[in-house]
């Protein structure tokens, strides 16, 4: 049996959003069950007696907010509903975290309270872009870590390789390097030097990406650094948004348009549908020892139904030895430097 | 009089794209000369007899190409139409030089053949980004220095109020600082240093800006790193693109959506006009000393028109002594650390 641990008290709309996710996910996944952490009242007040056998409460008061300093809040707030989760997952209490708090915050508390697979010095966070051709790309890091060095983005290709042949079911997916140009020489110091290091690797790379390409569906798989990722994430929402609601506007301005949006409306809708990063589930932290999912954090009950689900599917797939396997067979070609295994930094 | 010269060997559509261009802008503005440099019968013959008489034509066949390495192929090819349009500009027999060439060769001719205002270690490319509210936003810089420090992201903070003041009659321009989270805090290590330094800086910072926010207008000017900058570019471009794609095709889909786009069409075609790239002009290379314009790769007719207007308007309202004077102003309050004089790295 699958269990999955909610941290139901990050996120914008916690824990009413979180709660009604876990409703239908219980209701929807009967062999799944989930553990809700959280200010136990609150949530059993939410749940109006829709908790069916599956779900549990664990109560706390405590809660890491959205501006602490991730590591030491961490260090400082066991008993807060983040780092219970993660202590579940650690102790093998539940298989699969999920949390829409903090990024920094839930890498903390997957590197420290779960651990780093062998080989992982940075794990990564690891959403599914919506792209043009429907298909979508693994993008990574989307924010875990600031300054990334060309080794850590080495490590996040072979994460994502294995992650997408098992969960997109590609057999050698196409993995991308995010740049500025095509051309070989491109980019700045770390991605030059990620360049020559995806090159000599078994893997399937395709070179540099732009990003305009990568939207069109190019790479199975793009490789960047976290700052960039999360802008990229950022930048890709606000323009849907934008767009789509000046779309809507354009429909509804007037009686001539609103007749044209009759006609109109429902391909649009599932053109909006086919962008809407909800539908895309959450992302998972690629590289901690155990499975840790971050939902988006203005997520609503279905992007948290969809979170859910995708950690369901993290478990089930056997996600978590798969990828160890992928970084042993790594492990076993080169030599890891000792410093790879060295204390958190922030 | 104004004189503009044109590099009309750069870009995707070269070089029929920039003579349609001239043309338009020729007939448009008498008070302006446009020197065009390139394969004179080819321009000649594309041209059928419309170039007014303030259009004169320079020949030369040399052409720098889009995967050069841009420091050594403008160093060796002083005849290139690139590097005699910088030479022009260096020499005073223009005001203003105009190219849809390889970004980091109009960099490197810029540097090299024109040079640099005092005080500027590296200039910026910046680019007007359409935002949600119709106003737009500088980003910079889009892609000419690649790995950039504190300092170099500082000074584009000051080029660009100077220019947004003037440009955009701002009176006290909002600049943010492109990050992954609003809190002091955030980003990689460059980006925080930089926090600081605009912090302490006489301008109106308004702090850390996420992409999303960028997007609905929260700033007049964004500054970030060119890897940073040049991704965002291409992603809003990208996104812009797939989406107005998917809109085309589910107003064409069948008949009622065709009837139902006959309704709405003219709308959300103002909508994609707002969001259009090609509406903004080009961008300029603040710091050079000189004007120095760079057109979209991609330029179609209309955006060459767009450009060649911007850099009109650009000499027509002074901006290059203005950007001096602010520069200077800068350097006066300041002690300038006299490494920011160095040579041209690439």
């Amino acid at each position: 049996m699958i269990t999955i641990v909610v941290d139901a008290m990050g996120g914008d709309y916690a824990p009413v959003a979180p709660v009604e996710g876990i409703c239908e996910a219980a209701a929807a996944f009967s062999d799944t069950r989930f553990i809700v952490v959280g200010d136990e009242q609150r949530i059993v007040e939410l749940a109006k007696g829709r908790f069916p056998a599956n779900v549990t409460v664990r109560h706390t008061d405590v809660v890491i907010a959205g501006e602490e300093e991730p590591v030491r809040a961490v260090r400082r707030k066991p008993d807060s509903s983040l780092v219970m989760a993660a202590q579940m997952v650690a102790n093998g209490e539940a298989d699969v975290m999920v949390s829409a708090g903090n990024t920094g915050a839930i890498m903390a508390a997957g590197m420290l309270v779960i651990g780093r697979l062998p080989g992982v010095e940075r794990p990564a966070l690891a959403p599914i872009l919506p792209t043009f051709d429907g298909k979508g790309v693994l993008l990574l890091d989307a924010g875990a870590t600031m300054d990334a060095s060309a080794e850590n983005l080495l490590t996040y290709a072979y994460m994502a390789d294995a992650y997408v042949k098992h969960v997109l079911d590609i057999e050698n997916p196409r993995i991308g390097l995010l740049n500025v140009g095509t051309e070989d020489s491109k980019g700045n110091a770390v991605v030059k030097q990620t360049f020559t290091l995806l090159s000599q690797s078994q893997l399937h790379f395709i070179g540099n990406v732009e990003a305009r390409e990568m939207m069109a569906g190019c790479a199975d798989v793009v490789v960047c650094d976290g700052f960039v990722g999360n802008v990229v994430l950022k930048l890709a929402e606000g323009i849907g948004i934008g767009l789509f609601s000046g779309i809507r506007e354009a429909l509804t301005s007037n009686l001539t348009s609103r007749l044209g949006a009759m006609l109109v409306g429902g391909r649009l809708r599932s053109l909006r549908n086919r962008y809407d990063w909800a539908e895309h589930g959450g992302a998972p932290f690629l590289g901690v020892n155990g499975g840790c999912i971050k939902a988006h954090g203005s997520s609503n009950p279905r992007a948290w139904f969809m979170a859910l689900s995708q950690a369901r599917k993290f478990i089930a797939n056997d996600l978590l030895s798969k990828l160890s396997t992928a970084m042993e067979e790594r492990n076993a070609r080169i030599s890891v430097p000792d410093h790879q295994y060295g204390d958190v930094e922030r």
